[in-house]
């Protein structure tokens, strides 16, 4: 064929990262077969939906067999009892004035954070490294020009808003709690980030997923700092707090207020999805909903509380050792410094062979992962544990 | 805020078609508010899922609430079990070809009809008038300049390829068995677009979501075609096939065999999909898998049956009263032209006044949609012989 491509795709650097972990994992297996390996690396939840979730879901399925209660089309933005519910939940974490109507539900946070830019014209781009690749990636994809904010032991991994605001008004993505570094932003530290995109006249993209790990006295959604809804969307998703990565659903919030050049955003966004996307399975709707009140909610919490134990029984140990770390407390991810100024690499293929642990090498998540480690809380309590009796002859 | 937007999205003309048509409904239903209302304007399925789907729906629910069978982020281009079953049914209708890694599942074929033009470049695009408006507005939200080829009576609504092959290699959308017309090419139809795209350096994205309902020996898939793998992508649905408008699932071929560039199509898309998507529902990929075979796959061939019947008998009644139309019988849907060489608006009011039954005008399709009407066979039996019924006293 003779067509032209988006060549811009040609930008985006294939990553090996994942591959290269299962090679080096499946070639210490072939090596030890006798040998228990204990997996710390992937950022996927493991215990299962719980019976009052998958209740509400198996209803839906049968409510689909009968024609009296058979569900078509769903509605582009969600089901109104999902929406409801969503916006009741911003209740409980400070931000009242979320409606159901600026909640549109989608198949995730990871489709909408990569649909967003297809709303945007050609604004430079802000993003904190290390952070989640997917920012990058779908901005590269359509030729955006990106610069980095460095998270570094400095600021706890928490960068600052430029000293300069005499730039161009761009597009800001925020992660906090961060993945992969644990890392939350104070209500100080959100604030001047809000504070800096009204002055520089920027839209904040502000990803959420990782809200329900945060029980310390810290924002759990960007619409708790004033003046957030002239200037941010918020992306979040029950992947990790309902165990939804298998089910798919997530939300992004684009409120009213948020205008450029007389237009609303909320317009282009509810017609990208009306036009390129045809909403989300009432079954998944209902499983959904029901994570979010009573027993569901209860239960989804008590997960949490499961994995957040992990992180604690992590931290402890980095702790007394004095190894530097962040995250371990609002969040499932551990983000140690790697001992004796080893790279990320090095200290993956240590731990893997003198203990069997598999984590992630920080330099899969930017620059500035160069020399850390991610370690994740979504493994069983057992596993964790011998991991930490391992790493406490680090 | 300063940022900029995508002002091509300014440039997708609001469609008010359905809610006017809801509000007429509605102004009628007050006024008549004993009248029976027969609706033939959605192009939703009312038929119940079967219960050979939804057990194992429920069987994957189920599944998720218990640790060892848990199922966390599914694979990014779908689960094994159902892309095989995908490349299963190809083999049955004359594309044995179609291998298990050329097949991208997703959350519905709208998405993946609105992200295919993210790995395109700036071609011009070529859409048949009158069609199904997606392809029109995703590529007005890019930018892309449109031409259209004319559906008329003259060729049955099937469009042929321009006689002029020195074009600009471009993006040509076609739409087989068609939404709305119901018009099904035939294989030297289908073949002349094939060939016009291979000379001209073209690429066809064929929307085959109505593909089951043909019977008549016309081409199910676009790869039954000599040469379309070099020039084709097929996108199509559980959502007609197996009523899954509700449940959300569909898929794209991408065939390895589609260059440009010397870039491989499958690598953009592949890599699209991996960033901006993240997999579909385990529940979903169960129940769809289940339609593909046994007794799924029987229960829904007898439902498409059930609207065809439907379908058939609206046929008739036009063949009888020498009232023009397409479709009918590989289709859903009715196409006709409305007598007196009435507007469809004014058709609208008529039979709905008249006989209280709601269609859809051929206006809201494209400009050659002006005086035809759009109804579907997707409601009940009973309530298509009334309105057969109505019909006959046109």
């Amino acid at each position: 064929m003779d067509i032209k491509l988006n060549n811009h795709f040609l930008d985006v650097k294939e990553t090996y990262l994942f591959s290269d972990i299962a090679k080096r994992v499946k070639a210490f297996q072939a090596a030890n077969p006798d040998r228990e390996i204990i997996r710390m690396g992937i950022g996927d939840v493991t215990l299962p939906l719980p019976a009052s979730v998958t209740s509400a879901m198996e209803d839906a399925v049968r409510q689909m067999a009968a024609k009296e209660s058979f569900h078509g089309y769903p509605p582009e933005y969600g089901y109104d009892f999902l929406r409801n519910a969503i916006a009741d939940h911003y209740k409980t974490i400070g931000a009242p004035s979320i409606t159901p109507d600026v909640v549109y539900v989608s198949d995730g946070a990871k489709s909408d954070l990569g649909n967003l830019p297809d709303i945007l014209g050609d604004n430079p781009v802000i993003i904190p490294d290390p952070v989640y690749p997917v920012y990058v990636d779908s901005n590269l994809m359509n030729g955006r020009k990106i610069s980095f904010v460095a998270g570094t032991s400095e600021n706890g991994f928490l960068p600052e808003p430029p000293a300069d605001t005499d730039i161009e008004p761009s597009v800001i993505y925020i992660c906090s709690p961060n993945n992969p570094t644990g890392a939350v932003y104070s209500y100080e530290g959100l604030t001047a980030w809000v504070n800096f995109a009204i002055k520089t006249g920027s839209l904040i993209i502000f990803d959420a997923a990782y809200e329900a790990f945060i029980t310390e006295d810290k924002p759990h959604t960007i619409y708790e700092i004033p003046g957030a809804e002239t200037c941010a969307i918020e992306v979040s998703s029950f992947s990790k707090f309902a165990g939804f990565t298998g089910v798919r659903c997530g939300w992004t919030v684009v409120p009213d207020t948020l205008e450029a050049g007389g237009i609303k955003l909320s317009k282009f966004w509810a017609r990208r999805q009306a036009t390129k996307f045809n909403g989300v399975s009432y079954v998944t709707q209902m499983g959904a909903a029901a994570s979010l009140s009573g027993k569901g909610l209860e239960d989804c919490m008590a997960n949490i509380a499961y994995y957040k134990r992990n992180a604690a029984a992590l931290a402890e140990v980095f702790t007394n050792k004095g190894i530097y770390f962040t995250g371990g407390v609002n969040s499932p991810y551990i983000w140690l410094k790697c001992p004796d100024n080893m790279g990320g690499w090095d200290f993956f293929d240590m731990i893997l062979n003198k203990y069997g642990v598999v984590g992630t090498p920080g330099e899969g998540f930017g620059e500035n992962g160069t020399g850390y480690f991610r370690l994740t809380a979504f493994g069983s309590y057992e596993n964790t544990l011998k991991a930490c009796e391992f790493f406490k002859t680090l």
